[in-house]
């Protein structure tokens, strides 16, 4: 059984303190670079491969790096988790988001059900369901099938599944699996539901309503929104909405709705796309068959996950590099660079995973740590931002840390040989150059064209962005961030720094304010 | 005339160093905090404020950052720069932007020309341009008019063109102010086009060319891949193409083109949506008028920016706070927080503007500097975020200055209420609630509920988001980066970190690789 302790207790990482740190400029350029790009590299799907050439790492502080997983017991911790223990400390809470993928270890039985079965037979249903929509069986008050679906939903049950939509819309309607478009509401805006509902014929539209408790403030002021909408076309509501949230909750056997999937506490928000908050308008939009390769992605990578050895468990080997960045090199933020316009959102779905996950000062005892923990992520697609904001990560002072994803072909299919090269060659040629450009860096007699290099990335490189692929980044990412929780000691599921805004919004809505909070009250008029 | 040197040469900066800091959990509880946000506010727009009550200042510290702006002459500079000085000293370039939105100084004659009346000639042969199109003179080969414009350009010519349409298309549908609708064309990646494509009917759409040299790489791929589309959907590309090029580009003249608008190199991708950048594509979508609306909240902005007196110049005011954070307390990020969906692509402008302006290392005598510069700066709408990465904002280990962004109404004025409150009143009641919340914290004998508070913020506040709000919010940060590049003696005006991922990209379409590059090009099948 591993203990649980704090990164800064552990033998393995005083090593790493000590070690003598690998500049990229020196390794990464001539043959060995090369050896490195071929080296450091470990399969993920097939096809698919983590590369990690361009990070500040060598042999010896990998086999560190090995020692600090062997002492954390990263893989036993996982195995518990996936076991079904307590590992949500905070809220005490087991945390199940992988049996949507499939069965790793023991049958686990909470609240007298088996979980995976439990998970399953919402699968199940939601694929009903959602072919009953899609055949016909399931129509509007006027007898004509519904076109488009819309996702009412915030946090997780809004980011996560937006970016798989955004991810997978244009690979569907080139392989004709695109039944229904998706749209999504998720702000308290009110010009953020007007302005979607402008957009759509709400006689076709299908609403999909996410909360968990069914008491989410945003999500409910929408759905009221949303109704009153429908009811002003001359729309019956109760034709018009399904419900995903918990058995227990308000909106769980609720007349106002065509029916109701559930999702249970051992999900979090963050961590829902497997389930059916990211099933239901994932299944309507793309099929249920989709879905399932999708799943079936991200389990490939919770099996590679259990594995002990560093070079066979990408999401493991990541997480340890990315805890050496921020706590032996002190580097804040990580930007993630997919080359690929459909991950347009995929950054800001990693944002909520890992910031929220691991954005805490307490460790999973509540006891303040001292060492820093959760970095700062945000991103943007390749090639854009190179014409952005790539000048700081070049030639900046602060070193910025880069998650690269790139794909060997593009979802449509449509390009052109221009000037002698494809679209997507001259994507892909894009990345590669980038890698190397901020390792290797470039000298100049003029200090302002000068390169200092020693800027570390990692690419995941797949052959196309499909189901499969995208279920397998994103475990890869869940699973990253869930072995730096480990690391760090942290209680990577709960979010209590939540809560703090929604107790002062309250007070501020009933006119119960004093001091600094009346007068910002006051300032805008509320 | 006021001296170009280093930050740390400044005696002002050497005194902000020694004095105390601020705890904004002492000054912002209380009525204290109560009288901070009534004093701390500066006027902007008529009521438009930029209110500083939650940073980590106070008098004393305002009084030595005011010394801090007479010492490095900042409106001096301004000046210089607005006269028409070579402030781009990289590049031997003046910088003019603001020109386009007002004259402040001298008139500034450059390559024989008053470049205000080539500016302003520009936006009229747009202005004409547009209104043509607008009332059916121009219309395509069939005798219809256009009713999609899509703009085709990269990094500035993208970004800030884009956050302003998405900022007021819901506006301009409310106010029949949407003529057509803009869609964007940026990225290398083929799936980009390809899926605006299939999104538009080519033959009602009018393509706006953005690039200044008539090289840019993207650019000129996308728009082959666009001229091939309309061939093959029967079309002839010349009736669908406008260019916004430099006049001596190849695009100028040219008769693929229905027409060209010019602009210079006096003004940077990042700055130019104030031009014909901007100008073009905004005039089609918008009318004239409201493009000539959002130039004249800008040129408010310039104006308070010639003022010496910090508590005037909100600009100004924010660019010493930001540097005072960076500095002095050390912070390296820096969120910025919309409560507005429309803003939705705003922060990425933003992105942008600042972190190619401002982060790099060298001076602008291209002397490495010995401090932080420009931060990395990240950000989504609220509420979206406070389901999101907030819990690191809150609870994280390192402090993330914000800036957020509210205002006192909707834009399209649909809203209802909800358990006693509007839409409207709910957004604004939190972003109230997370000023203070993230100033005050709150004590909790769990400390995992226990907010340490002391992490600073700003709020813009309008009563709207209009087009002269939305000009003056675009001026203030253009501005504010304008004036940190000068407390930092930096060269805000150029990207040579820009450079040398287009020399290594070339090189691998050329096949030209060895080591490390030629592995990362086989890895991704160039």
């Amino acid at each position: 059984m591993s203990e649980w302790i704090n990164l800064d207790k552990r033998e393995a990482f005083h090593k790493l303190q000590e070690m003598k740190t690998v500049n990229l400029k020196e390794v990464m350029t001539g043959e060995n670079g090369a050896d490195r790009v071929k080296k450091y590299s470990v399969p993920m799907l097939e096809g698919m491969t983590y590369n990690f050439a361009a990070k500040n790492v060598d042999d010896e502080i990998l086999k560190a790096l090995q020692e600090l997983a062997d002492e954390a017991g990263l893989t036993e911790k996982y195995k518990e988790l996936y076991n079904g223990a307590v590992i949500n400390t905070g809220e005490k809470r087991l945390v199940l988001h992988q049996l949507c993928r499939g069965q790793l270890g023991d049958d686990v039985i909470a609240d007298g059900v088996n979980k995976r079965e439990f998970y399953v037979a919402q699968q199940n249903r939601i694929a009903e369901f959602a072919d009953k929509v899609h055949n016909g069986e399931i129509v509007n008050g006027e007898g004509k099938p519904f076109t488009t679906v819309v996702q009412i939903g915030i946090g997780g049950s809004d980011l996560g599944p937006r970016a798989i939509y955004l991810a997978l819309e244009n690979w569907a309607r080139k392989n004709n699996k695109l039944k229904m478009e998706a749209r999504f509401i998720s702000n308290v805006d009110p010009d953020d539901a007007a302005a979607v509902l402008n957009g759509i014929d709400p006689s076709r539209s299908l609403f999909v309503l996410v909360s968990k408790s069914g008491t989410t403030l945003e999500t409910l002021t929408n759905e009221t929104f949303v109704k009153e909408a429908l009811k002003k076309a001359g729309l019956d509501p109760a034709k018009h909405m399904v419900a995903v949230t918990s058995e227990t909750s308000p909106l769980a056997k609720n007349e106002g709705y065509l029916d109701a999937f559930f999702m249970d506490d051992y999900i979090g928000g963050r961590y829902s796309s497997s389930s059916a908050v990211g099933g239901c308008v994932l299944s309507l939009a793309f099929t249920p068959e989709v879905f399932k390769e999708f799943l079936d992605g991200a389990a490939v990578i919770d099996k590679l996950s259990t594995n002990a050895d560093i070079m066979k468990n990408p999401a493991m080997l990541d997480a340890l590099i990315g805890v050496y960045e921020r706590n032996i090199l002190g580097y804040e933020t990580t930007a993630v660079l997919p080359y690929s316009q459909a991950l347009s959102r995929f950054p800001v779905h990693l944002q909520q995973l890992d910031m929220e996950s691991n954005g805490k000062s307490v460790n999973r005892y509540g006891e303040e740590v001292d060492y820093v923990t959760g970095p700062v992520i945000f991103g943007e697609p390749g090639t854009n931002g190179q014409h952005s904001f790539y000048q700081l990560l070049h030639q900046g002072k602060n070193i910025i840390p880069m998650q690269f994803i790139g794909f060997r072909n593009s979802q449509i299919g449509m390009d052109l040989d221009i000037q002698g090269s494809t679209s997507q060659a001259k994507l892909s040629a894009n990345v590669a150059a980038q890698i190397v450009g901020f390792a290797c860096g470039k000298e100049d007699e003029n200090p302002n064209k000068r390169f200092d290099g020693n800027r570390p990335s990692s690419i995941i490189v797949a052959d196309i962005l499909n189901p499969a692929a995208l279920g397998a980044l994103l475990a890869h990412f869940e699973n990253k961030v869930m072995f730096q929780g480990f690391l760090w000691n942290l209680n990577s599921f709960d979010q209590e720094g939540v809560q703090l805004g929604k107790v002062l919004a309250k007070r501020v809505l009933a006119h119960d304010t004093d001091g600094a909070l009346k007068e910002y009250s006051d300032l805008l008029n509320i």
